[in-house]
């Protein structure tokens, strides 16, 4: 987890409304949850920008996930129901049959991400589950997530 | 489920944003998930308008639950990620210590709603699980979700 | 719901270990909870006794489910994780291309549910999802699981 | 992921019954329900095993997670509904007022795991939400989850 992380690292953002059930019974959104938040952004990315549809030959499965979530000093102050919640999205990293993507989850009106995560997607083919090459369109998506750093060393 | 429910027929609207998990298999959003939505308009009203807090001395516990998906003729339709979903609620009975929502989920841009269903909630003294009279602010709030119709006969 | 259900009055069962998750921030299963375990052991059923399987010509749409859970007067004892819940299973009713289950929840150790709901299933064919004639190995399986009462209704 | 992880790697099992919304619409078990299921064997046995209770003056808070599945080469096959999962846990690090587990998830009759991650949690007091040492009953019995070699390292 970067530790300057901010709404201007990330390049496409969704906001979620949280669900009554995502609080646990310590009344906060549980860790869990975000995972399926970071699948949302992903994925809405994958099908709105990337040319991924429901039929599509390759399917994008995650091999590795991780969160963070954000404290100061020794104070937890997590996110509960009924707050709305902002995700920022970026690629990391952009392999060629992988990439790995970092989301951030901001509280409405807060710059400073409440929990950082991610995950690597390898694609593979849909019938056989093996991996292979990503198609142009879906690598053509995903390089406009790239933030300008990471962007500059992938053409090294 | 009312044959003729409209936009028109429900006093407060939520909008969710559908997450990639709420698919099933099948590739169209779980009917259980309906159940989560209801649940998270419901408790979103009675927090934001009814002076429910995580603390309050009474808590609405669910006694029975239903849900029906709109059909025409033998053709299945149903909504999908990452389609964006507009709950309507409605209280169709108010009793002492008793509530009846109606809820209805509906597609953007759509005034059919794609599925009714609805719950009651029994409020109960939070430790004691004892029901008791619901709150004054409760059911003031409560009543202003009552339609028309509901609302003159519960006058009688 | 059968004002009579207990465990002899359902023909198959599954047991699931609840889970953290499951309990809402009242500390107990949320309501929503036991949709998910009705589809759990109602797909489990058809798979391993009906010829279901994830490539199957035909596959079952939901479209109306119900719960109600069980009260004692008026006070409330619902459950709540780590429990382990005991899912009971029959057919209430079994018509030519849709089927009507009952499911029941059970504490461990208890004969009386604390639960008990269900949903109708219509069987489409699985691209067009137009309603169609169940198959015969499907219909078969559902039919062991109708108690004696319903089979006789249903030859005459 | 240690690469050497088999089910006597870990000192706490319990087997858990995938749920049909268990799998995404790849028709396998999602990457997130791992975080479910990791949560419900760490909460089994703390409730179980060290004597935390729903009115514990300390609750254990989530504050970073991970999950890595197991690939043969560059070719996946991940679990799905209907399969039984065997949770094993251990403790890889225990700290004064944090701990953090590992949690393997075996298909039944295999000795590699599909996945392999785990979670680090702070205890708090449960109003104010500030870290504090974990109360003795909870330290033992997390000790005793922790494998030998770390056990060692605790004692240097």
């Amino acid at each position: 987890m970067s530790s300057k992380a901010q709404r201007s690292s990330y390049l496409f953002f969704l906001s979620y409304r949280t669900r009554w059930s995502d609080n646990d019974q310590y009344s906060h959104v549980n860790n869990s949850i975000y995972y399926h938040l970071f699948d949302s952004v992903v994925n809405a990315y994958l099908l709105q920008q990337c040319e991924l549809s429901s039929h599509s030959a390759q399917i994008g499965l995650v091999v590795s996930s991780h969160c963070q979530v954000s404290t100061s000093t020794n104070f937890f102050s997590p996110v509960s129901f009924p707050q709305v919640l902002d995700l920022g999205l970026r690629v990391v990293k952009l392999g060629t049959s992988s990439v790995t993507y970092e989301v951030a989850v901001f509280e409405q009106g807060r710059d400073v991400p409440a929990a950082v995560g991610g995950y690597t997607h390898v694609f593979v083919e849909r019938a056989s589950r093996k991996s292979e090459p990503m198609a142009a369109a879906l690598r053509e998506g995903l390089s406009r997530l790239l933030s300008v750093k990471e962007s500059l060393e992938s053409k090294l």
